[in-house]
């Protein structure tokens, strides 16, 4: 197996959990937060820098690297690994819930998804076997099985149809994959029905798959709801095996997230929000660019010992993002992926030390309602 | 004296020199290239990366910075030198060269020059006497007078009255400026008439500055009359201090500055081609989104030592220019800026050497003909 996992603790009072992930690239604990490297960077960073601030897995995405530079041009390099240069573990995502926001420029069959390329217009398919060749050829640790992320909200009928297809489509994601030194994870769909939810974790289930992810979620349901399709979804997913909410990384649905039992998360929010200028604290967020920051010369966060914390002043780095300089955006994006990862090293030690409750509580008790 | 300079070496058959500058941020070789930090950051770059890659002296707008964040803010957030975290040396130039590139938008007077600020239009007014001044808040190790950089063409007529200017320009500097930790470097001005150079270069030898710097040159003039011109200035120089080439950066006026006894010099010519994707290397330039570069996974230049050329390959960067990823112009910034520091060690070995004429002759061999 490519991929296994290691459960190493459950919280006696809810359903999170501290495990490992055995990966050809390495073994990361979880619960982990999967910083998002869609072209094969994550964006302003290189592969060292995240390495330093200890960042495990990345998550890369099969339809950009797809349409360019082509998943031939990445294999003839040596696999995505080699081509950018990390050595940590990778995870690429389907492609699916790419070219299902693509909206009208794409078309679905049961054979699989038509489109057009965002950067030229081309006409392009991707199916499960399609998706599938394409993630072997990229070479991630984990690839995902393409499915349909369908739009918020979907109907109970339009859902079933959706999910069965997702399912008969993990099926031929699994014929088609046939690389032992990677590990294809199953994505549970379901929309916002508790019973299709349970229904595709069950069918996937029966399948057998290393790891499962959980899709669908995050797409502008309330957090409750999503919150709820969770508790209807990860119990019936086996305790032996990571479970993945897909696109979702704030702190509060982290710290929620794994509360009911997620290990593994992924999402553009801290590096997308931190080249806007807006970086976390334990505190809540601040807006760098705000006039009140000029002449801050404390660290973003007193507390955090981030390359960006250690070196310099809000008024510096809002100086460089008014003045719209990429050394800004690297102090930005580092700051955040450094407090994401700290954030979930203090929510496993927690587990360990069993004060999961009290982590949350605490967590609660200083986060800003939104 | 904050600035000494000490000749180490002398080419006995051309003008070209080694030598070393004592600032209060470090000792440096010379001959140097410093890279531009217009905005308290040099383009895409870490201070600590610049750091690593033997970086001496950097170079910082005062124009820019005097209109964002402010020299009142940077002296409060301590000077310069720790606002932006780079404990090596900073040069400031004096303005003089922005304020005059605006055109229509300023207006000169023996006062002064006023001008209209390109960020928000606001009326600006920048003199001998302010140009110290916010140079002497910015606090760099060097800075510059305040002249009148000419059009090119200027008429012998108009070249002779700006240059007295300057002259008058440059005593009204020298009486500002207090700091004792700071150098104030004279600058020549002349035009493209040799007897005004020599007139230029004679007064401020006069007024004892301890450092020259050699304006009005690579403005749109051919490179042989630039070269002319560095023969009429250099030799009326004094030859125990330092003389900088204002905004001459590209490897042939390099060479053929330091033949005529340059010590110093700037450009944004590395750090701007870079964000275009065009690299140098020993062998002429790369232009990397070619078509040729896609699947070639070689670095940059195999002879590089750089991080850039270290890891990654000309396939994975011409990716991620044409993806238009920050992480790509950092690549190509960090490979130019490492090329020419090392470029600058290698000219100063062979001065030391006695083997600068075969040095050039071996440059010339390579470089192509543009």
């Amino acid at each position: 197996m490519a991929v296994t996992f290691e459960l190493i603790k459950r919280c006696p009072a809810t359903g999170a959990r501290a495990g490992r992930l055995y990966t050809p690239h390495g073994v990361f604990d979880t619960p982990i937060f999967m910083p998002v490297g869609t072209q094969a960077t994550v964006k302003a960073m290189s592969p060292h820098e995240l390495a330093v601030m200890g960042a495990g897995i990345i998550l890369s995405n099969t339809y950009h690297l797809f349409l360019r530079p082509g998943h031939d041009l990445v294999a003839e390099a040596g696999g995505l690994h080699t081509f950018m240069q990390w050595d940590r573990g990778i995870l690429t995502d389907s492609g699916g819930f790419q070219v299902f926001s693509l909206g009208p420029l794409r078309k679905i069959s049961e054979e699989g998804v038509a489109f057009r390329s965002h950067i030229d217009g081309s006409k392009q398919f991707l199916s499960p076997e399609k998706a599938t060749e394409v993630q072997m050829a990229l070479g991630a640790d984990i690839i995902m099985a393409f499915d349909e992320c369908m739009p918020y909200p979907a109907d109970h009928a339009y859902a079933k149809a959706s999910t069965d297809r997702t399912t008969r489509w993990a099926e031929r994601c699994l014929k088609t994959h046939n690389r032992k030194d990677q590990a294809l994870f199953g994505i549970v769909q379901g929309g916002m029905h508790r019973d299709l939810r349970a229904m595709s974790a069950r069918d996937l289930v029966s399948m057998g798959f290393p790891g499962y992810g959980i899709g669908g979620l995050s797409v502008g349901e309330p957090k409750p709801l999503m919150y709820e399709m969770l508790e209807e979804t990860v119990p019936l997913l086996p305790a032996d095996k990571p479970r993945y909410l897909m696109g979702v990384g704030t702190p509060d649905c982290l710290v929620e997230g794994v509360m009911r039992g997620v290990d593994m998360f992924d999402c553009v929010f801290p590096t997308r929000v931190a080249r806007n200028g807006t970086v976390m604290t334990s505190r809540g967020r601040l807006v760098l660019k705000n006039a009140e920051y000029a002449r801050d010369f404390r660290p973003i966060d007193p507390d955090c010992g981030c390359y960006t914390c250690s070196n310099f002043s809000r008024a510096y780095i809002r100086h460089l993002l008014k003045a719209e300089e990429i050394f800004g955006l690297r102090l930005t994006t580092t700051h955040n992926l450094h407090f994401l990862i700290q954030f979930m090293r203090d929510m496993r030690k927690a587990i360990i030390d069993d004060s999961f409750l009290s982590f949350r509580e605490e967590f609660w008790s200083k986060y800003p309602t939104p």
